[in-house]
């Protein structure tokens, strides 16, 4: 027997289809639901797997949880439903990103939203330059080699080892799955950590590595304008195009080295 | 003057950042707000441009309009906030994806819930696998060139002609803006065209384009599994891995040659 963990073809998360007349595998990607005591919440399109870390990580970044709670399957048993254990820290409902109609939608209001949800970053560790630019090589994972349709989230020490990796078809996943399994192993904030993920750096990845607390976030790909605002709004480090042995450095380079 | 619709800068798509101490260029982030007559639907973020266009393709995808109407700033001029039309065709609070909850959530449900939305589509074009192959050579933009940041959706011809091209750093808005034009222009259904991705094939990318009608959708990346289920039930082609003068057809592959 195998241990489903480490094959991700029998924990669900690839699946063998046929292309081109040959069998071919692609990762999978199947609805999930969240329900808060037995009220739904959101539906989310992921991966399979860890979908109790996902849905701590999404309402951690969500400002809706602070702490671990009890998370499982449902009472009904539901296929891809996670019950989630109650209260919620504010109503999920509330608006988002502005307060009334005239302040309009900006980003300046994206930024003070996160603001009220996320710690103050610490001073953090400080990192070799070449250190940061070489953890997109630790985050390739099975799943990814056999389908090339996943994207990763890595969480590392200061000194660079591994402690965490997560996979999934939506980025935001993979970032939410990972915080989820932090935060039930007792690791938020992420004071000294560094978050690495194989994808471009968005508004939404910026925000759930600052209201975990990481100092650090680093990615494969190109940050937008609003990452790079929340990034320095929260005196974070903000690394973008980490690829053969270089990176670009965009906010908070007081912590990198060389 | 230069034309703002021409030069991604002065239209608000790219921003100049310091980064290591010089100036870098990246995509710009924002939220935008969708109203349908006065009421807040949802919050999305994009690129700044094409923001009608954005808001119609998306109300057309989750099959709220069927035709194009009127779409613009709101009264308030609020920033980053765009007006539309009403009545919807179904209340946007409905729920998606299942009916009970004894049925649970699956991927079933989702493949139902988007036939209600999306025509059937017709025997559509045949074309070369050559051809389909070498579509997103055609996609590169000025913006992603400068920024590295941005994803793309071109709506093609069978011939393989470029007839509109959008580009947000989100893959869904950039295929919002397409069908959003599309609509405008009086395109839809898409019936004889092909739509090219310049990322991953998520089952939200191939819902968007079966409810414009397209018979055939690829994309530089990888399919998931729900996105190909999705494609063979609306009997569409769909390609992914679209690189290098090579593409990997998935489901519909009657409608390619060689």
């Amino acid at each position: 027997m195998s241990d489903s963990r480490s094959d991700p073809l029998a924990a669900g998360m690839i699946a063998t289809v046929l292309r081109d007349g040959e069998r071919d595998q692609v990762a999978v990607e199947e609805p999930l639901e969240i329900r808060v005591d037995g009220v739904p919440l959101t539906v989310t399109m992921r991966t399979p797997g860890h979908d109790e870390e996902l849905a701590l990580g999404f309402l951690h970044g969500e400002g809706l949880i602070g702490e671990a709670r009890s998370a499982g399957p449902t009472e009904d048993f539901a296929a891809n439903t996670i019950e989630v254990e109650g209260p919620l820290a504010r109503d999920p409902g509330e608006r988002r990103f502005y307060t009334t109609s005239s302040c309009g939608v900006c980003g300046k209001g994206a930024l003070e939203e996160v603001a009220v949800h996320a710690p103050a970053v610490g001073p953090g560790p400080e990192v070799d330059r070449a250190l940061l630019a070489a953890l997109p090589d630790h985050l390739r994972q099975p799943t990814f080699e056999r389908t090339g349709g996943l994207h990763a989230t890595g969480l590392f020490t200061a000194g660079g080892e591994l402690v965490i990796v997560r996979e999934d078809v939506g980025r935001h996943n993979a970032m939410d799955k990972v915080i989820g399994r932090a935060l039930l192993d007792g690791l938020l904030p992420l004071a000294g950590s560094i978050l690495c993920v194989s994808g471009r750096l968005s508004f939404e990845l910026v925000q759930k590595a600052a209201v975990a607390g990481a100092p650090i976030l680093v990615g494969v790909g190109a940050p937008s304008s609003l990452a790079i605002g929340l990034a320095a709004d929260r005196a974070m480090t903000l690394g973008g195009f980490a690829r053969r042995g270089r990176i670009n450095i965009y906010t908070g380079a007081d912590r990198v080295r060389g």
